[in-house]
């Protein structure tokens, strides 16, 4: 058993209004950096930020890990594009930081990283893999990969209210600039994700379609941007059971996608962690709610009967994370 | 507990004679990032070679790997110069593969590298730091760096037959290609390993210092190579506990051992695992000796009670890594 994390980045991210992983706009591209040393360490090492969504929910990192902590899962970070160093170990697939999808071709790494990450997923000694990612802007460049796929599917957000009129409106320009029509790269994953996605995806699907290659299971841990990743692993015509584990959050923000999910041909799992605890109840007000591995994360936890432990096992990484992060636990408030 | 696998290349194990790490010349630069894999995953997964030594000797990753399997340590593979893709992930401190010592600036990262590592040896989470390596031909960068330091200490060799002569030539030439004579590098570690060093050495005196001023406790597992970096790190001007574990084969093929560690204060464990089985009864023929970290794991295997498994461990991790390197096992030779 083997969490993979697929980090990187997209300027898309840094289109006011797209995603809430960062406390301040200008430290976005620290997220997934921040997130993989979480998940190694219990604590950022080189990372200058913990981060928080804006209203200063933390990271689904911490969950990852603190399921990490309860089961030892082996952990295997990938750099699929990371912009700001981190300490976490990577893999390296060739990858490089996206670029905004309203650009002609935000990933031109996307076909050599899909190659490398396939390899590797048929050649891991694993029985089974189970694959998150942490990426801000995932989520719109998920959006644009559906369309370019000529799939209807809708993306959920990190934040309360989803901002899916402006996740439209790039995805329209997004189109536009690379000259493609919906539907247009239906079958042709590389094709999607060079054009319209993040450098995630493809790693994300390669390392997918490699392992089904390899008779490894696959559990996608994560919402509507591995959705779309299992999308990519069937229009590269990769048959084979896949699951995609999420949270029970994610889930009620989409109600389409166990729909979305049978027309894959996937699995759902969907896992209630039980929040209550400040300032874990704001992923039941819909904060986050998904990310860095975290339905996979618990999917695990369910499996090994630890899921009870976890909401206490987050707010002691959390308490390792940044004391202020729980005073609210603390203060009785 | 966090074993700290540093590895990186120097082309100095090209000179002819110099490094039994490989069992052909043309292959060396594979050796330590198939080492990092080996540790990682318990099997190569995109290195194209498993390393043994010329005369079929299997690399001490197995053992280490073998212990990493008995007591479940987490591992951080360090890139100090990969020459090769290893499918391990790994950390990144900006150093790159290091050149033929008889030039005159192999190292040029060294100072920037030592850096990178002190500050993440002062941030990591752990109580206690196991540092090994692994670097073909480091043991002839090794005697450079003791010359330069001004220290008499002498150096082992993965060979049964230490090629001592070739080793001293090429320190002469060193010295005189970086326009240095030995003692001239004495409290400056940073010129030591630059001009006359390879690219792990640095890094792992680096990790040791830093986490040396954070109060974590420091073992160097190997052999005249980690004896080098606790040289540095006394030259570097810091003091703390320091220990020095390494194999019985290393340590019989080095009488001066002792007394070298005496010197630097550093205290030695020396760790016999007794192979008598073939092929790892080639250790005890003097082959490979040390590297990898294997002094460092077996010192672990011996706190945790397990050091009488290592052996059956080992040849089990050989049978899936290579499984004619076992047949006198199976066969009852």
């Amino acid at each position: 058993m083997r969490v993979v994390l697929v980090a990187g980045t997209t300027r898309t991210a840094e289109i006011p209004g797209i995603s809430a992983a960062g406390a301040d706009p200008s430290l976005v591209g620290h997220t997934p950096s921040a997130d993989a040393e979480i998940i190694e360490y219990g604590q950022t090492v080189r990372s200058p930020v913990t981060p928080v969504s804006p209203t200063g929910c933390p990271t689904p990192a911490a969950i990852t890990r603190a399921v990490r902590e309860l089961t030892g899962f082996d952990v295997l970070v990938v750099d699929a594009g990371l912009s700001e160093s981190t300490a976490a170990p990577t893999m390296d697939v060739g990858a490089r930081p996206g670029r905004d999808i309203r650009e002609a071709e935000p990933v031109p790494t996307a076909p050599g990283a899909f190659e490398a990450a396939r390899q590797v997923g048929a050649a891991l000694p694993d029985d089974e893999l189970v694959i998150g990612e942490t990426v801000p802007g995932g989520t719109t460049t998920a959006l644009a990969v559906f369309r370019a796929l000529g799939e209807a599917f809708p993306v959920s957000s990190s934040l309360p209210e989803n901002p899916t009129g402006l996740k439209e409106d790039v995805v329209a320009e997004a189109l536009d600039a690379s000259g493609l029509s919906p539907g247009d790269a239906a079958h042709k994953p590389e094709l999607a994700t060079r054009y319209l996605g993040d450098p995630v995806l493809p790693v994300v699907a390669g390392l997918t379609v490699g392992a089904l290659e390899a008779d490894i299971d696959v559990t996608l841990g994560g919402g509507t941007q591995l959705l779309a990743a299992a999308a990519l692993v069937r229009h590269a015509g990769a048959v084979g059971d896949l699951t995609l584990a999420t949270t029970a959050y994610l889930a009620d923000d989409v109600p389409e996608l166990e729909s979305a999910a049978d027309e894959l041909d996937v699995d759902l799992v969907v896992t209630d962690p039980g929040f209550e605890t400040h300032p874990l109840d704001q992923y039941a007000a819909g904060e986050a709610k998904e990310g860095a591995g975290m339905g996979g994360a618990l999917y695990l936890a369910d499996h090994m009967g630890v899921l009870d432990d976890v909401e206490a096992a987050t707010l002691d990484v959390l308490s390792r994370l940044d004391p202020q992060a729980v005073d609210g636990v603390e203060d009785g408030h």
